[in-house]
């Protein structure tokens, strides 16, 4: 902020918000307009709601994860009654890192991993353990063997959860396989008795409905046996509108009944307004006909930063496309630092353009050090022509230092 | 729920609902549409907004406050800096309690007080120790013994907070005199020394604004040397619409920034477009309008419900008048329990008719027992017809067990 403030031109390639010009307005006006043109629609939407959240909209975003799972049988998986309407999918890694951990627990996470998470890790003395992530996701290698290494040092009994973001992941775009899913919650198992209680995959799919490329891979919740160990967060934030903040999880049932205790405390339940909204959304069919031009609208500008980066970027810096989301993550050579006080970041700051330093990226894992020389920069806020303008900035920032 | 399913009949003087039928469903309708129509700031309220709250409403809610309070010049204790925009009150009263206390602390309670409140402190593992409510607020001779019995064994560094519903209190209707605020500060002072650590009054204000008779209270934020310890929690849900669940907080500067981080780990910021809503509805002057509408309105029920329970109970059962919020508070004869269990609830049930029993209101406090011969009974949701019959009929089962 204080930099943006200093430099009226900024760019800023930082920040993780949604595309602006793609937000829902006539839509949202006319669901809108639909439920307060009746009194009876309008001061029920107007009243508090329940704790758990509107029972229709629970019942619309089970059928529609059961959907977009592929899943066509009556499922217990997808029961509306292993559902929370949360504010935005944030509230419920918070409250399921509430409902499992104690401080001084470990929590498994991917290297790098969402920052906020890995902030709600800190915030309650909860330890990380980083598994680094390949193309295709965690190295599974590296996750055994940190199990290993954590059930010799008698560590084992702390582990609580493994926390995926599985989908166009946040910072790197990269999407976990739904082989590597499977091999994570086996792994899960296999551990589980050594440690003495249940340890939890936490399933962040935040940016899964923004997916522009490729083929949707499936959630955890459709392993078998997965519906007793796998968490599933979802939102409706991204793929509708960030202002909305109406998010879910889906959570097996002893995790379910802690979460809606502590929901209880929270807030006792999210506006029944947005519930409202994005039930309509859901039922009218304008939310899947927004994804579709969200597709369209994120290809593009995909593209754009893609395209910019060839152009501008030294051929030293690396980055895999993602097939959705919001970010590319960019790899520097190592000697390289990026973090807030590199000449790096001094010098993009000077020629007016913001990213995210990788190191902030990482939770804090005692057993390794964080990485200093990569860079999140996304393709959501900006405008194509301030993704353009903003790549060559940092092009130019980086042929100078490399 | 369940004992509303099995009977349809079922009148619910327990739920803490607002009044339905004076539900601005018009008012948000052309709010909403006055942000919607336009693309450049329908696409501003339906995007991201900022963890501490939209600067508008921080400053709008400040100056709102700062006028409930009589404050004319102005005031440091009344700055936007100080105010974060929050889901509710209660999501503040959650996350003030994260920020100051640990499990093993001691919060100081009204008895009764706010069974949610008394809900977050049991699942964090903090202690209450209730302090008997009067007429016009704490028993302060007791307030003053409690301090000292604390002192004595040792605890004194355990306690944190003093947590008062200052204003038409849930669940007795009470009014905390503005003397006995200044009274409990002074001992909060006095207190802090041997504690050696500050001891907050958090100030739940959230029925402020629905006061249909007799004068409003300054705040304890107009106290002097109050702005480093009191934390004020209010809310726009009850005066306006409890399905927007838009609430705010005025806080010192360490739990402020305390704060803010927690906010950002629980949701990084409320919804933008409700926030946008409310924003409009101060600057119109809508929602100083709609809480006229709102005085009359619930001046009626609170007159419905006193007669009706004039007209029913039993001369045994004692209540004090509240000059607003939802509730009355009865006392029946000790001998007769009313908790959950009791024939009095269950006979009620059979009848048809429900209320809150007064146990459920006492915080967990190791060193009394809960009085369990009281019930909250609420004009907030129920109609006019609904409250004098379901008086009605729980008259006629206290007549028959007193």
């Amino acid at each position: 902020m204080n930099a943006a403030l200093a430099h009226p031109h900024m760019i800023s390639l930082a920040a993780g918000f949604t595309d602006n010009e793609s937000l829902p307005v006539k839509e949202a006006r006319q669901l809108l307009n639909g439920i307060l043109n009746s009194p009876r629609a309008g001061q029920a939407a107007l009243q508090y709601g329940t704790t758990l959240g509107d029972a229709t909209l629970r019942r619309l975003t089970a059928e529609h994860m059961q959907k977009l799972d592929g899943v066509k049988l009556p499922s217990k998986v997808f029961s509306p009654d292993r559902m929370i309407i949360t504010s935005g999918s944030q509230q419920l890694l918070y409250m399921v890192t509430e409902a499992t951990c104690d401080a001084g627990d470990i929590v498994i996470v991917e290297d790098p991993t969402y920052f906020v998470y890995a902030s709600i890790l800190q915030s309650h003395g909860i330890q990380a353990r980083g598994v680094r992530l390949e193309r295709d996701g965690l190295n599974l290698a590296e996750l055994e063997k940190t199990f290993e290494r954590l059930k010799r040092s008698g560590e084992l009994k702390r582990v609580k959860l493994l926390y995926l973001v599985s989908y166009y992941q946040n910072p790197t775009g990269v999407t976990t396989s739904f082989e590597k899913k499977g091999a994570a919650l086996a792994l899960l198992k296999k551990y589980e008795r050594a440690a003495g209680h249940p340890i939890y995959l936490l399933e962040d799919g935040a940016y899964r409905e923004l997916r522009f490329t490729g083929e949707d891979v499936k959630s955890a919740l459709t392993i078998s046996g997965a519906s007793e160990r796998v968490i599933f967060a979802g939102t409706y934030s991204k793929p509708f509108a960030t202002g909305t903040r109406v998010g879910f999880g889906i959570l097996p049932g002893a995790v379910f009944t802690a979460v809606a205790r502590i929901k209880g405390n929270h807030d006792f339940g999210s506006s029944n307004l947005l519930q409202q909204l994005l039930s309509r959304a859901l039922a009218t069919g304008m939310y899947d006909k927004h994804r579709l031009a969200l597709r369209k609208r994120y290809a593009d500008k995909a593209r754009v930063m893609k395209g910019a980066m060839e152009q501008h970027f030294p051929p030293q810096v690396e980055w895999w496309e993602p097939e959705g989301g919001l970010y590319f993550w960019a790899r520097l050579p190592k000697s390289l630092a990026s973090g807030p006080k590199s000449k790096l970041f001094k010098a993009a700051l000077n020629n007016s353009v913001l990213y995210v330093p990788g190191a902030v990226c990482y939770a804090d894992d005692p057993t390794r050090r964080k990485p200093d020389h990569e860079m999140r920069i996304s393709f959501g806020g900006a405008s194509e022509k301030n993704i353009r303008a903003g790549i060559a900035r940092l092009g130019a920032v980086l042929k100078k230092l490399i």
